[in-house]
């Protein structure tokens, strides 16, 4: 299984809030694209989104630029 | 061998389920190229990707940005 | 928890003076983007930036090119 | 010597394998250049690539994107 | 403290020198922006840029390009 | 001091080579900037290149696409 390293990490813990609470979010990624939606689960790899047609996106977590709630 | 650490990770066994089941998808990766076709192996570094030619095309993973089922 | 060995370092311990002293920052990110605000809190993967909105964008360190003071 | 690890992985053997055949590849890299060539050698951190005028150009793999056999 | 392998490298030493004789350097990011003025400190993750303003510019090491004295 | 493994592989050694036969070479960097010069020293993490002019540029070696000696 994963490190438990990095999943101790408070920026890990405060994204496992943002499933948990089913906020929505955007996430800027290092090809300039902003994708919108939910975020269903996390691992220390990836992220996986959930758009408007509930979709899912499997983002790396690599390319992540940034992260915010929809305000 | 690889590190067990990383192919014991939802997102790696989430590929391991697009592999097993055929399934068609889109990956984003770094320069902006959208590639499609259907998964056929992965490992802790790259990615197979089978196009409509039947033509592989090894990915790094480090080039992904994302990747998702072809709706 | 996360590596003590980050967390020791000067610059590390610089952007947590940032944090203490209330400091308003610019953060250019790899995609050009240029970030403006106050920050939150940092760990080793991120640093959460509040704008004058007073909504949180979380970070990810591996996108950060350069950080200043406003002036 | 290089880690194991990375040598015994099957992306690795797959390179290893275009090396002994004499296939002809091209490799997307980051800055969005397609290099075209037969492979010489590669090592954890970089491939060699003979162009057509037999000239070696060293690659490192971190900016590799994706390769692919010449169709 | 930092992992006192990176700070025994002659890279790292050779930007210690340019700190010591309060060298102007020029430095390149992966943005395209290129930043001017003397090195005040590094550590193994970042470099602190003291601009003709007298202001401070911390740079991660992960976005340089390539760093030179002002010729 | 630095870590023995990088220093043994053969893309290492090959650089050195250029390095004691001062062989000019042209280097591709991530921003698509094309350096070029002959090769002074590298370790795990930098290369150094002297230009025309006698002007030493520090290459950090994660910024580099590609080298070749120039034809």
């Amino acid at each position: 299984m994963a490190t438990d390293t990095e999943s101790g990490l408070p920026s890990f813990r405060q994204v496992q809030g943002l499933i948990q609470d089913d906020t929505e979010v955007e996430i800027k990624v290092t090809t300039n694209d902003l994708l919108v939606g939910k975020l269903h689960w996390q691992d220390q790899q990836c992220l996986c989104l959930i758009d408007h047609y509930d979709q899912p996106t499997i983002i790396w977590k690599q390319s992540i630029v940034f992260l915010k709630p929809k305000p």
